[in-house]
């Protein structure tokens, strides 16, 4: 890919459709003038942008909730940028604002898609992790569908990752046995000692029905999927009765061509589990819900986070390939550039 | 077997579990003294046995929200008997009353266990049918779980069934478009122009989804689940936004030893759908409310059902047979003795 040049716009297009894993040559970079808004538009300079799972969805032309990226158009993604030209009376230049999607240096947005943080307050990184879309819909899915009680036993997969790592915490909060899943022994550690979770399964196991009996004593009440595949699985044959599964996502498969079969769903009758589709942008007031709740928490530090950042624009396919195989650790950042 | 003797009580009992599709010899017939109530105990003649897909599951010793049927004991199910001694003040000899299980010609229970029914009202056989367990399972599902709104389109599989026969009316009642899934053409005309469902798809079609797309042109809403299998597979990628999966039974694979694998799951992130297990004891208070509310509609013939009636209690386990095979038609009950 080209390097980008000063003063111009720079945009991740993609290129052709990922067969399995996305790689560099899926995209490229075009270069053009930066946008000037129209009225009630503005234009953000990206200094984050947000990788997350759902992205490899939208590179496919599979029927799914949201349009898929054509061909030659800039990838989606959540950024949190500088307001550096404004037609809107509600932003001024040299606001911060989230939201505005794009793998852009330079996002042309409606005012009304953009949402002011208060300088200083989080690191701004945070509100795209922890504060952000990841950090809300481990909200919105403990709350509307996991509703775990004092005494429950929640099971988490992908456990150290933006989402898994904040709905383990609020469960914790809410007085539940808390297990997580995760990828490798240092993954594992962090989730327990850093995120506070009573266990943490390695999901390389060799028997992970064994290793999921043996960390939940009393079965699980509330399983919150983020991956799929085998750890789906055995998580499934776990559940009590009356459980809640929140279907969050299905990581393992995000790749495939054809998805595989999955459990055999006599449980779901046999112990009247409740499993429901989670999509964070269904009911949007949970954002400054959960803003209002989580900020001071980790203003204290009591809410634990972990970013990987890596530098640069032209490297967000490579962020999106590490988060795709398991290999960021905690909510995956590419810092585009500083404020 | 045994033929019943008079004057003593016969009851089926398990001899062995059956391996796959039951069958005679895994019963027997035993015969003993009429037993005699203590305080609180309500001896009954059955007169009608009702037959469920259920009790498949009871007759094994795979884990199961019930405990299974003991070797050497008889096997549960509802029944409708007349009380011919009473050990409680509720009941006079001569009452009605259903509950007390059993494939027995005389049940003992406790009064507590038994419901009075009305004499003369509605044929005794429908408080096993349309007015008992299963119609109150229709209509739980529908209440607590379907909730179909007007405009919208419901799909019901073993749709000529007793569960689905009546959740179907429950939904063209509420308004919506409404697809029965039944075997064979006879049950699918049974299902239009008896029970007056939109449309019923022979689940023998060549290709199942190509025929639940076309009788479903805006695609499902509510499924209700009582089959599993190839049916479920084309029943769940039919499925709209924000739908809702009532799973009350998977009858296709209730002889199978190991169950086989389902449909993969990534719609339920996709379209956020909200999938539940029913049984319909759970929420005990939805029999009397059924019974108030669907007794005028039997009584006026607004409410269509069909029953299979066989004579003779030794003929249970081919009923139980019929079931499991889809060779019922409507509610399966046997006639174990006349009033």
């Amino acid at each position: 890919m080209n390097q980008p040049q000063a003063g111009l716009r720079h945009s991740i297009v993609l290129r052709r459709r990922p067969d399995g894993m996305p790689s560099m040559a899926d995209f490229e970079m075009v270069q053009e003038p930066i946008p000037t808004p129209a009225m009630g538009e503005v234009v953000t300079r990206t200094l984050y942008l947000s990788i997350d799972p759902y992205m490899r969805g939208r590179l496919s032309d599979r029927k799914s909730y949201a349009t898929p990226v054509q061909i030659g158009e800039a990838v989606t993604g959540e950024t949190v940028g500088e307001v550096v030209a404004s037609a809107d009376p509600g932003f001024a230049v040299g606001d911060i604002a989230v939201g505005g999607r794009g793998w852009q240096s330079h996002v042309l947005s409606k005012a009304a898609a953009l949402t002011r943080i208060p300088k200083g307050d989080a690191p701004l990184s945070t509100y795209l992790g922890v504060l952000g879309m990841p950090g809300v819909t481990a909200y919105s899915g403990m709350t509307d569908i996991g509703q775990a009680k004092e005494g429950e036993t929640v099971l988490i997969s992908a456990a150290s990752g933006a989402v898994g790592s904040v709905a383990g915490q609020i469960a914790k909060r809410a007085g539940a046995h808390v297990v997580g899943i995760a990828g490798g022994p240092d993954k594992c550690l962090f989730v327990q000692e850093r995120l506070g979770f009573d266990a943490c399964i390695d999901h390389r196991s060799m028997d992970l029905g064994a290793a999921i009996a043996d960390a939940c004593p009393r079965g699980v009440d509330v399983y919150f999927e983020n991956v799929g595949g085998a750890v789906q699985q055995a998580a499934f044959a776990s559940m009590n009765m009356f459980g809640r599964i929140i279907m969050c996502g299905m990581v393992a498969q995000y790749n495939d061509a054809e998805f595989p079969p999955g459990p055999n769903l006599g449980f779901m009758v046999a112990k009247r589990v409740r499993m429901q589709g989670l999509l964070v942008f269904d009911k949007p007031e949970r954002f400054a819900e959960w803003r209002t709740l989580a900020a001071p928490w980790v203003a204290d530090g009591s809410l634990a986070y972990r970013e990987t950042i890596i530098d640069g624009l032209e490297r967000a396919p490579d962020a999106l390939a590490m988060v795709l195989g398991g290999d960021n650790f905690g909510k995956m950042i590419v810092r585009v550039a500083s404020l």
